[in-house]
């Protein structure tokens, strides 16, 4: 790259994943309208015909409304090609097929185990870290070998999993992980801005919050606009709202929109514990006792999330390959859309061109005193010249404590046991699970059953 | 007292909850053998007869075969006359009577909910705690009060939150709380040693055994005799025995014995996480997943270990009283019969007439470092002249920490619940609790009733 | 105040030492030239004609040039009128006279012992620690009672032990300690960036840095530009200046400048240890061994750095008591000059209007693990909406932890000593001092004769 | 070995330096009436006829008055013959020769720095660590590859260094550093019971102490013999003999012992810190700053302990020669005198054969919270079957803190310079140290003869 202090050219993304349909395209997107930065983008993909798409998709950009920055987008047929001299590193892949994703979401419902999303936590979650460990490892060592000095951006899921295992393979990676639920939740506390004190335009990243605990159970222990305390306001609207839920749309019917929910798991935690649950509540969901929220549809129906079935995932993923082939001949043109996520603000603040205060997922190195150190924690995290710096979080509150620091014991477990290829730990992991409400030989069962159902992609482990 | 370098004599002991039997009558035997301390015993109980009953039980001891040593016995009517001048106090007191346990342990079956033993942790024990903090609150003041430098020894459940109750109302106490469940497994790996080396006629006290936990929910991480370790032995046994079970009587009907287990649970955990689980399975079964042990009555069989009904408990406590009577109007001689209780050896050890390396309940300083700080603890430690210093443990495992941790955070939150009178934080705990297999309406329907059951015993709680 | 997202308006300042000359007047500099905040300047000052006279000065600042803001000043003849209602304190005071500074830097040097400074550390250090750790306590109390939920910015010395005695007597006290001697050593790495990369016009500011250590005594374990590690940059500037010294005027005599240095100390404990000490080396020798840097005065001048007399502090305050009288009667107009401090910066970053990452002193809570918990140091911070959050600065690293833990730990047993009025204590601490190279008894005399000479401030001392 | 469970047979026991005079035949004595256990000593040494002369010697101890127990001596000229199939492996090297020993201790007192022992700590100690260090990690080799489950007991000063260095060679390896020097502090405090309680003939381990610190530079917390607190009598007994010594024979000339000295030291350094301080004063005194004790003979005599010369340590050995002679040529028969060291009862209790609470040199696992984790530290352990388990010492007091603390970096430090071969960090180390009260220029100068004296040994790093 050329730095000249206010502006980069020549910067080398290697994007892993890079045939990914929506995350790349948004990547594409943000990009373009960064006028600071330029440079060329490597697309790795084990479908490199999906990879040429992007990179045909890719090159089209700046001729779209909005495009301030010309970004080349080079297909290459091997990691080591996109890696090389790479400045930054971004990964987001998709762990196996969906039939591999269909038993890690719809297998344990037989044994009444319901999952809303399947890929974070849960059996589902599980099962897919034990594919993916391998995959990151192989990851990690590319890195390490073709450019150890590049910043890596992960976006896959499970994001905790993903990111402890790069830094157990190359310690020395500068490496993290991106996620956005966060910032679902920080727009929702506009919204109660907005209903208790009449203050509108706020933008999202104008309320600033504390955030503590996992990736996709992160919590809050503060939130505040300007000199306002948003705790006082925010449980007022979980008092109007809890019951009824926010954010349902009188005229559609919520029950056949699967990615929506209306806030009442989130609104229920803060009443009962203080503190704010800040991801989307399919996502709370999956991380709490399996008696709470997901012991049945019924129980799901009241608490009004959904529950993301695999072939709904399937169907939209053959809408976005029908929109990559339409991008890809022309027939449609891409248009700029910026995404709201951080990616390109992290990299411009790593570069130097301007600072940045936010939640991110690295070890643990003590921002949260009573996680285990070493261990992949999602909190604050100050970005600036080559540089991204833990804020220091805090103890998670004692009555949040079991819940998050029993999930981040299942994730250490869970990488070990990828890593060192051992089943018989990741089994302890399993049944120690919050939605494994099983007896030992159920749990058992299930768990061979999925093991099974994916062996394809586990042929590292000692599969019987 | 008066202690000459080899003997103490003059000693004052105040037992709290001094009308107790079977206790109180354990500590009788064990002091008559004791042949190098003397003194006095004052019973205090609110049950003042009682007590006076234990007065005349224990005065007569002097005369039984093996008594070498004469202590007076001495009924109080109040607590402070028990406390002044003490130089040990020993409390072993019943919270409540056995209709609130009757709540404790049988108001969850409703739920689906059993417990085999329901005094320490699950419902039951939650509930008793919230009754059992105030008293010990008294019991702390009334030591700081009249005998601040006395010894306090605990023997009452739920163990781990009467002891951190002591300090948290009098930080100075010098208090332990004493549980001899780790000894039972100490005897279990006798019979290893015999079955796999011959050995015969070895000491439970001769298994060296690292502690870790807490109180009923303890494990061992190292176990030897000598030069002998005794993991590699025990796994062989625990696959031998772990699927029927080990020490079920041929000719006994092991479904009539409520008090008895043929140590299944015990080794399931063992071969599972490779750790020694180190108390009763009634008691162990309780700490775990509720769908792990107790989620049925078949579930319980299966696992070969007995629910305890308070009727029973009733009816033994009826024949301790008719034996008691027996004891006062000289129809009965007592018997001296040592425990194995290490009561007495650890009072003879805290006046320097022997060393103790033991297993015990304390506030942690960082003896187990992965818990928090101040929680109470069980591991060993070291009893001389005047002083408990804890042995330092070591890290609870990975594999078993979330399952400890869980209960630690637990307990932390209700000995907090307890002394701010926050039955909203209680029910936090409650919620958490392994054994609460229940969506939040269904826990609050059973956690409001079982307070209002036992309220009789809970009028400084503000219960609606 | 009046909050109205983009500007606030009607701030109360309480000014505790608002008699204050140049530090006062830099305040007022820096408020005229913000532009979105306003509001009153509360002067309080146990020499009220001073404060008086800073009324009057300040109410003329609006009439100088550049100035954007009309801020109101009033003098107070109590401290609770000040404090009343004040939404930030700021705290500059000289704690005692001249007299007693006089006792503190020139006593020693009838034991060999000089100091550069004498306020921070060394014997000085310490016993103007004891006459100010009362002077922080009734501060604290004030604030407690009068304004609890206000900020509070200390900018006197010794900086950590008044910030540690804010905190001792009101835990909840939101007060950190504002130092600038960090962004003179950004200053000399943007003369190093020039140097050796060419590029001009950075702001000190731009240097990012990491923290560590205590006030006065602070070190950076890394400095970037852009993309630009410094270190090897400094590196070679330190081999190329390290001996001569950087930044001696060729026309000057630098010995008759007292306030002047000439970097060397800095520069060789940076050749030594590989960290930055970020301080003046004025400072910096004071925390070292006495052999080190200020063993004589032939050592001293050779290492080019300057003793600041008290005579010249006399002088120099009798040159601005006169400047104030001019500013007072009109002689003299009062002049804007943006003082570099970031005081204002931080005021405003607080309110929410910027947010800013400084460094500050807070007490420990974490951000420095092998620093007692507690203790304060020095680190950086995110200021937003009404928080200040340390950044996780890390381990302090091996080869300089022993120089830094023992300063740290000797301001912890001063402050102790101050707060529980125990003269032994605070000898325990000076025995132990870097700067006290004396036999026992020789340091015993020094002490009691310079407790002596300042007993006047001692009274709440059993001073003999 | 044959352990019948209370006996063992056939114990190989190997001895690194095996040629050793005095500690040699201590160990052969105490052996020689140790009961329970009997086997062979295989003696290396890289004086071979050293070990020749112990093999002889040790044969005929069988023969001595008092001897129980037969032991097999056997010399051998490798260590991996000594150490092949070994229990236990004793470890008591001089590193180096009386030349290099020369240096070590009187060479820095051309620069006004004087060294009681010179062995463990200031200038000597460094530089023989760094010639000791290389030897240790060989050991440690050795026992890797011949030995890995033996238990490894050294003698062997600088004490912490060596210790610390078998551990990073061997992370795995068992060993444990053994000193006597806190032995002395109980004998004393027995003299205290004597004279103030009119309590005789109690031996030195029935005072009970916590042991923290490092080693040579230990503190007792508390001392209690049975209900007494020895606290307050030591108090007293400092403040009677404190001024003239303790122990000061009136008939001898007390200048011309060189390894007397009068608790002096000791006695100061409690009436100021309230700890004990539990080593000799020769070598407290070393661990001090150099001001304190040190600083002229006029003070050292004035403190009334002793410089040990290595003139005199030459003598010493010259006449440890001449009886050797005569033991091995039978003019002289050996003589059996128990040493009061604790080998024998370490191994008989890590056999098994019965419990020993006692000091010990291990890492730091947490048993001194406040110290770095891994440093090599000293305070009380559990010896059972198998296992050294450090009782949890607690916090170091902070008035004594800074001084243990500033010693244990330096150790990290030198125990790194070592191993890494990096003379720049020893200088650093050897800059801090407590006695090196040089500026850094005349320091580099001492350093650098130092090495230069005894490069000899110091082949494996860059010395210039």
């Amino acid at each position: 790259m050329i730095h000249n202090g206010k502006n980069v050219t020549d910067l080398k993304i290697a994007y892993i994943g890079g045939g990914s349909k929506g995350w790349a395209w948004g990547l594409m997107s943000d990009l373009a309208v960064a006028d600071d930065i330029s440079g060329s983008v490597y697309l790795y993909d084990i479908d490199y015909d999906a990879a040429k798409a992007n990179e045909i998709i890719g090159n089209t950009v700046k001729n779209s409304k909005g495009a301030v920055t010309d970004w080349k987008y080079v297909a290459v047929k091997t990691i080591d090609e996109a890696l090389t001299g790479a400045d930054f590193v971004v990964i987001s892949i998709f762990p196996g097929t969906m039939d591999e994703m269909n038993s890690d979401v719809h297998c344990p419902e037989k044994y009444g185990i319901y999952q809303s999303v399947g890929d974070s936590t849960g059996p589902g979650g599980i099962v897919r870290s034990l594919r993916t460990i391998p995959m990151m490892q192989e990851i990690a060592n590319a890195v390490k070998k073709n450019c150890p000095d590049a910043w890596v951006i992960n976006y896959t899921n499970p994001m905790t999993v993903c990111v402890k295992t790069l830094y157990e393979t190359f310690p020395e990676i500068k490496a993290f992980g991106c996620c956005h639920e966060v910032f679902g939740t920080q727009k929702l506390l506009t919204d109660v801005l907005k209903e208790y004190k009449g203050i509108e335009g706020v933008k999202r990243n104008e309320i600033k919050v504390n955030v503590i605990g996992v990736n996709h159970f992160t919590w809050l222990t503060s939130a505040k606009y300007k000199n306002i305390d948003l705790f006082p306001l925010y449980k007022e609207f979980c008092e109007k709202y809890g019951e009824e839920g926010y954010g349902v749309k009188a005229d559609t019917n919520w029950m056949n929109d699967f990615w929506e929910y209306a806030e009442k798991v989130k609104m229920e935690l803060f009443l009962r514990y203080g503190y704010i649950a800040a991801a989307g509540d399919r996502h709370l969901a999956e991380f709490c006792s399996n008696h709470w929220y997901l012991a049945s549809r019924e129980r799901v129906a009241h608490m009004k999330f959904g529950l993301t079935p695999v072939d709904f995932r399937r169907e939209n993923y053959k809408k976005l390959g029908a929109k990559s082939a339409r991008l890809v001949n022309g027939e449609e043109q891409f248009e700029i859309t910026e995404t709201g996520e951080e990616g390109v603000m992290q990299i411009r603040a790593l570069l130097g061109l301007e600072d940045l205060v936010t939640n991110v997922n690295i070890p643990n190195r003590g921002q949260i005193p009573n996680l285990p150190i070493g261990a992949v924690v999602e909190s604050n995290a100050v970005f600036s010249d080559n540089s991204v710096v833990p804020v220091f979080a805090g103890e998670i509150p004692t009555v949040i404590h079991p819940l998050i620091a029993r999930i981040c014991d299942e994730q250490q477990m869970i990488v070990k046991a990828g890593i060192e290829r051992d089943l018989e730990l990741a089994f302890i992991a399993f049944l120690n699970d919050p939605l494994v409400s099983l007896a030992p030989p159920e749990a058992r069962a299930l768990f061979d059953e999925m093991i099974q159902n994916t062996k394809k992609y586990l042929t590292m482990y000692n599969v019987k």
